[in-house]
């Protein structure tokens, strides 16, 4: 914008248009957003931000996002620890927790391959997997990256480091979203849904 | 979501929910954003929106965001002071100053009128622009609103303010957007294109 728009705010604006998927009309209103709030709650809220950067970091074992040194999961005596969810970032793991239907451990990869951005292999915790897997000896990998083309690339590229060894490697099921119209289904959704279609 | 997230991450995950158009998925993705952040450009990042809150408030005379007392374009002795552009947020000033097209003073309302969110005129500062004008005796008022329905009963408002003051009220036009394709004008846009067609 024109020099009209004071300097500090336009390099919070440029700053935040760096973040994936922020364009300019979402950091303006980002920004705005900060700068309409009451300055008080602002000032509590930046404070807040700068004690999560302080204090929040990937747990030492599972990658997933603690403010200890293990996490909960990894610490938790009662989980099952001969199976590992792999996730592409930490929230992916949260989510999953949430339907409580998990009982292993997680692993997060910190992204997916994306030979577009220039991510490779050793850009990921995908090493540290490996070393997981026979520290714990693990039976079971579940993949859970997303069901996009970098996510499914990077699942495809796991299971060729792990299909000649002992372990069991599964994904996700793919299927229709619960409440979904089949009518708005995308072709590719519907044809693994039929594939993958269950007796009731 | 669980007790696994930690509450440091959950509180700001949660504050970024009340911001006008965060729903809880983008304030994930946005503090997933600055967790990824190197720690340093981080803890800069948050140094940088602490100044910002800080120094930058609303222009005394016009409610441009500006660090200084008065803003710019309120202390340009260039600037035609007999006409006022009036706008709902700071911003929509700064992107009309883009279009170099305007050598006039800006008035900011702060918002817009909204029953829904509970946004009445007292809300607005709809009191300074009536003193302004006095103050200036301004010759023409500009209201920039968005064509939204908020924004048009705004203007309304405004209009019947005015309306029987010795002052001209414009509007910025309406019409088809540059680059736009016919085929998806809604059909609004279309009949204003009509009304207001232009001769070559």
């Amino acid at each position: 914008m024109k020099k009209i728009v004071p300097p500090i705010i336009s390099d919070i604006i440029n700053t935040i248009s760096t973040f994936p998927g922020y364009g300019e009309k979402a950091s303006r209103r980002l920004t705005l957003n900060l700068l309409k709030m009451p300055k008080g709650e602002a000032i509590d809220f930046i404070k807040k931000l700068a004690d999560m950067i302080d204090k929040i970091h990937p747990c030492a074992e599972c990658g997933l996002y603690t403010e200890k040194e293990l996490c909960d999961i990894c610490t938790d005596a009662e989980r099952n620890r001969e199976i590992i969810c792999v996730v592409e970032e930490s929230f992916d793991g949260f989510i999953i927790e949430q339907t409580g239907k998990f009982n292993g451990l997680y692993h997060v990869l910190g992204g997916r391959l994306s030979p577009l951005e220039g991510i490779t292999p050793k850009d990921l915790n995908i090493d540290s997997l490996i070393k997981r897997i026979d520290k714990l000896k693990a039976k079971e990998v579940l993949i859970a990256t997303n069901p996009t083309v970098e996510g499914e690339a990077t699942a495809n590229y796991i299971y060729t480091l792990l299909k000649n060894r002992d372990i069991t490697v599964t994904r996700l099921a793919y299927g229709l979203p619960f409440g979904a119209i089949l009518e708005n289904a995308d072709e590719f959704t519907l044809s693994r849904a039929l594939e993958f279609k269950f007796k009731i």
